[in-house]
């Protein structure tokens, strides 16, 4: 099978190397990929509905993220092609966020701040009393691969997990402490210290935290998101935040991304925000590497595929 | 009995409010506390040579710290005055820890320096790859309380935990997976990605790190202490950042300390510093507290005390 990819040099892709049936195509923009799409079987991250239009063999498209919001979903289900996410990014996105937990909860960077001016901090310096995770509540909205990673870790660090998901049935390990359905949020909303927006990014999923949520919170919640911008009414939380509703927030993702130079949220000394840079690590590049060949394998041999997203659902 | 404390503002001492039998003295400096010094039958936290020598009715000295290097053990073991120290900050310094290894492991030291100056990171931006912990080995030199609360959250990450303690015959719990004399300090450097320096500060301890020990580790390990400064030779971590041996280093305490305005330690993109603030935390306050309650009431009723340290070992 023909398969186009938008580079090699991703270290992802290389893993397709080795497997026998499984030609590369290269194209590293649109036009590119339309010229060469006639003959393409399956494509690496590579979606546009232009593209798609013009592939008549097209069956599968792996996407190397685990976010595929902007995919045309009605094209997919209409010519009845195959949409795999990634879902390799458990461990990593998982410390990430616990990084987050805990630079705020340790008030360090109020600390690295002062320090760019005063160096060791002097005795009266008035930063905040650093906490401790221990016996506070982390509401994970959205227990996917990601949040189920974060949880265990919370876990040992003595917080209580409730989380909300879609199969409430479906059995949950023994430090997901309380599972609810997503309509039980609002009961929910007012019992976290912590709060992680781990939803995929859809029409029901954007606002989905706006001024009413937030009401809803106790004063001094944490807010994180590392999943997409826009789930996070971003004026929203602005106003939270100057209100010290929330006494922290920790992004990967923002709305607009990238965040633009001006923007309020980066004078926030209480606001933690990474360049949409908890998906990288190496080993999640070998994980996602394993998945793409494995999928590949299956294609070939006509099995079903790893970490299919529901067109319907999108996600 | 007449109990001697600095303060009444610090949380702590105000759990001792409560107790029958308990009358404060309080003493700010030194001189005040001399002034005194002929009815005070215990102290919390007040130590020098000169008060004790002026106090014949005391019995003993509560300190509020986990470390008590500078305490005269030799005039308190001729005196058979009791030390007891701190332990109450497990919980906290942990996640302190953690914090320190998740954002190194994670680039955000360096991710937060560039936001500085050009916010959004640019795409070719040369950011090093953000890791993971899982699968990395973290060796902790000392096994104490706050070592076993570090060894507990850094296992859920999928860490292998090795460790050197004094007594390697008394069980462990599971996840610690290999407990070592310090004698094997030589052949465990090797095996490490993260080391974390927790012995106490004591004549043996002095310089326990320096440049063979550098020598033995391996290429791109991190380094944390929390402990004390003098622990590992600065001039020798100094030298590893230098050589690239050691990948980045997160220290709460530093030689010297106060760390001065001009020291090189300031400069180093992987290095995070905070300001010997580890120990601060509500909640550790509160079992603080507790703990010189309770070892007051004990005192009053002649009972064993909790956390006594070993005037010989002088930990």
């Amino acid at each position: 099978m023909k398969v186009l990819v938008q580079t090699l040099s991703y270290r992802p892709n290389n893993f397709l190397k080795d497997i026998e049936g499984v030609e590369y195509v290269i194209a590293s923009t649109d036009e590119e990929a339309i010229r060469v799409a006639a003959d393409i079987d399956a494509t690496i991250n590579i979606c546009s509905a232009t593209f798609i239009e013009a592939a008549p063999k097209l069956r599968w498209i792996q996407m190397l993220s685990t976010g595929v919001n902007g995919v045309p979903f009605d094209l997919l289900r209409e010519r009845g092609i195959a949409l795999t996410n990634a879902g390799a990014y458990g461990p990593n996105m998982a410390d990430h966020t616990m990084a987050f937990m805990l630079m705020l909860s340790r008030q360090i960077p109020q600390i690295l701040r002062r320090q760019a001016k005063e160096r060791w901090l002097k005795k009266d310096t008035p930063i905040p009393d650093p906490g401790e995770l221990d016996g506070q509540t982390l509401l994970i909205i959205g227990l996917g691969g990601i949040g189920l990673e974060t949880a265990k870790r919370a876990a040992a660090f003595g917080m209580r997990i409730i989380a909300t998901r879609r199969h409430v049935d479906r059995p949950a390990p023994d430090y997901v402490h309380e599972l609810h359905p997503i309509e039980a949020l609002g009961d929910l909303l007012p019992r976290a210290n912590w709060i992680n927006v781990s939803v995929p990014y859809t029409a029901d999923t954007a606002d989905l935290i706006g001024d009413r949520e937030f009401d809803l919170m106790r004063d001094g919640v944490h807010m994180l998101c590392l999943a997409r911008g826009g789930i996070i009414n971003t004026d929203a939380l602005l106003r939270a935040l100057d209100s010290g509703k929330v006494a922290g927030a920790g992004l990967d993702v923002t709305d607009p991304e990238p965040l633009p130079d001006d923007h309020p949220l980066w004078d926030y000394p209480n606001v933690i925000i990474t360049p949409h840079s908890s998906g990288q690590s190496e080993a999640a590049h070998r994980r996602l590497g394993e998945l793409v060949a494995d999928n590949a394998q299956r294609f070939l041999l006509r099995q079903p595929l790893r970490n299919i997203v529901d067109l319907e659902l999108r996600y």
